[in-house]
């Protein structure tokens, strides 16, 4: 028995059934009218009986350091290098099969320019050097012993998202599409500390960062920045960094675009002006309409993903769902997610699910009643700067299509009348 | 050259060299008066030159799920089964190797009664049953469509800690003593309104929970608990549940003893009275000094546990030093943690990581000169509800010697002059 029909009690908020953000909640005090229509029941003192194997025999040991369940086994990153290298790529986060905030470890997005090097910590150690009074080294077991802090922030890819700068829209998943993002909670100390030691020259007004592997990344970030709230990290989601995240020491820039936050760090040295790198020449600069090209956009601009539907998923059929996804900013909190099921004509606002962090990616949910009909799913984010995610339209014509970088456009997704979920532009 | 000799200016707030908890970061501000003294400065030049052999050549490739550093593979739980079995025991978070407030999955505790079953979630269905209008069933899939709430917090074991209860400390880590405690952002569906959706009756009162293993683990849990904050938790730190957390299902119960939170959730029935199952009479109940039983003991006592110093470390040498520890309420937040450095007599006021979450581990830290000498450390929490921890004194006056679970004393860390760090009863 399905309680669905009493599903016009339910308060719309935006076209094509898009439902108030507390409906499945204020449901249950209401005496059930949010209920699901897809639950089964049906002979259920019979189907209970049935004892499934593992009741019958003892389990398996504990293991000392466990792993996920083999049913869960197609969970996993996309790995693409380049062709002829091992390791010169982007591994990508499954956003369409997590939920929360925090991206375990395990699936945590890579973008490396020569593999991952695999650092003994103890034969690695960072230097500040350059414009200070007196330059310093420190290992692992020395910055173990700083005072850390602790913070649930976004890592991001400036690439993020790029594929969408195309003609035609590419079709892949959530993931795929905008998973070089991922968030875990940061451990490491902070360089205000570490540079107060060192003691900065007053005319210090930039540090190159250089990285650790064959790459030797290196990229000049403003001093302020570093002072601000920039660590020397050293644990990730409670443990130490994954090596394809910089272990043993990584630097991390909050909000930032993430090849500034060099991995394997083994070099600050505080300068007067950025060293113009390679790595910020050749790469991470954007031609613009007019010839010229913008440098040094580090921050990364607010954005929102639906997570689910999402592309190459498919629906159920028509009845109630949730609409999930994640939203974040480099400039701070999120404010607000709308959601929009008519292509972007009318929208609803989504809750958000405390708490609100600066920097983190936020979840963002709303329930929505799928009528079996052909609609366009769409969210977009605002933060507390007022900073709103642009269409696709309104950010190429700033930016052009010639640029590579800051792709924070509102996504489309487009379900048919068939179930399938695909990107499209809208 | 160190600026350790500045440290006389840094502000105590305890005996034995416990400092104001802004110490480190305000020393930031003024110039260097918090610098440690422990940092290398010498010949900078030439040891940066020295190129490692990591970058000399391109490092490996991507993996679609990643594992972390071999040079970590010492960061493990301690695994013990009972004699005789092979999954019947209790594997414990190493937290004096963990920072921040998030476990990794791989490293949640975990307490087995029967060993870990390898569940099909295709084959795996929960049943909400007895007093409510109409059964249900809900698999794994249609539990995902339902909203879905996520929240970061811990679980407990009753039993943590017991080890403390003993008439001799027991020499162990941090871990080992009390690591059937971790902390995860766990997502699930909110059993209000699923039972909203069966509809029960109102007479109703507690709901026999029942696990898919072959121990069949039954708890009854207070219905207004199940209608308050309990979920079906299906999402673990992102990804799905761990076998070893009760994948696909289980039942959580936010601030509540980690066995009533049934893992492999397949039965949920609806009664006018607890069932009085074998594994609430035999187990999970605790004699009095009077000779009468505490039984449904279920919300988990204010506790908090310094991780860094702890049991089996060993000091750097004198010099400064931050302590770093965990506290957690199944109350609510925790409202303030003290630290003492001469074994209780004086206290300094720890700093609490942001976010404070209810019902979630909450990350302190204070600033600590070690001056060489034998000195005993505590650490006290307070949550929101002003119940503060007991001494282990008092705790075993109220408790008696004969009780097994709810062991929430304050822990004493002794740092000996030769730099060990022990497990004292003081």
């Amino acid at each position: 028995m399905s309680k669905a029909d009493d599903g016009h009690t339910l308060e719309a908020v935006a076209a094509n059934g898009l439902l108030h953000r507390r409906a499945f909640l204020r449901g249950a005090s209401v005496g059930g009218a949010a209920a699901l229509s897809f639950m089964v029941a049906q002979n259920a003192a019979a189907q209970v009986s049935a004892t499934p194997p593992w009741m019958v025999v003892p389990g398996r040991g504990m293991e000392p350091y466990g792993n996920r369940s083999a049913f869960e086994s197609h969970v996993v990153r996309s790995v693409s290098a380049e062709p002829g290298t091992v390791g010169t790529g982007a591994s990508r986060t499954p956003h369409e099969h997590l939920e929360g905030v925090i991206t375990p470890s395990a699936l945590h997005f890579e973008r490396h320019h020569s593999g991952i090097p695999n650092i003994d910590p103890d034969q690695h150690k960072l230097l500040i050097h350059g414009l200070v009074e007196r330059p310093l080294f420190f290992d692992l077991a020395t910055l173990s012993r700083y005072p850390l802090v602790s913070r649930i922030q976004f890592l991001e890819c400036s690439g993020n998202g790029r594929a969408n700068i195309g003609s035609a829209p590419e079709q892949a998943t959530a993931g795929g599409l905008h998973g070089l993002l991922s968030c875990s909670e940061w451990t490491g100390v902070p360089l205000s500390i570490l540079l107060d030691e060192a003691g900065v020259a007053p005319q210090a007004r930039w540090v190159a960062a250089e990285g650790g592997d064959s790459a030797a990344m290196v990229r000049s970030v403003p001093l302020d920045k570093i002072l601000d709230d920039a660590i020397v990290a050293i644990g990730q989601n409670g443990e130490r960094l994954r090596p394809g995240n910089g272990y043993p020491m990584r630097l991390f820039l909050p909000g930032w675009e993430g090849n500034a936050s060099v991995k394997w760090l083994r070099r600050l040295k505080v300068t007067l002006e950025p060293v113009m790198a390679r790595d910020e020449t050749s790469k991470y600069t954007d031609l613009q309409p007019d010839g010229r090209a913008r440098m040094f956009t580090f921050p990364m601009g607010v954005k929102s993903l639906i997570t689910s539907p999402s592309g190459e998923q498919r629906m159920f059929g028509p009845g109630l769902y949730q609409i999930s996804g994640i939203a974040w900013s480099g400039a701070g909190r999120i404010r607000r997610v709308d959601v929009s099921a008519d292509g972007g004509r009318t929208w609803g606002e989504a809750e958000l699910t405390e708490p609100v962090l600066s920097k983190s990616m936020t979840r963002f949910r709303i329930p929505w009643r799928w009528d079996g009909g052909a609609v366009i799913l769409q969210s977009r984010a605002v933060d507390e700067t007022g900073a709103a995610q642009p269409t696709r339209d309104a950010l190429l014509s700033e930016r052009g299509l010639k640029f590579n970088y800051h792709y924070n456009a509102i996504q489309s997704w487009a379900v048919t009348a068939a179930g399938e979920v695909g990107n499209v532009y809208a």
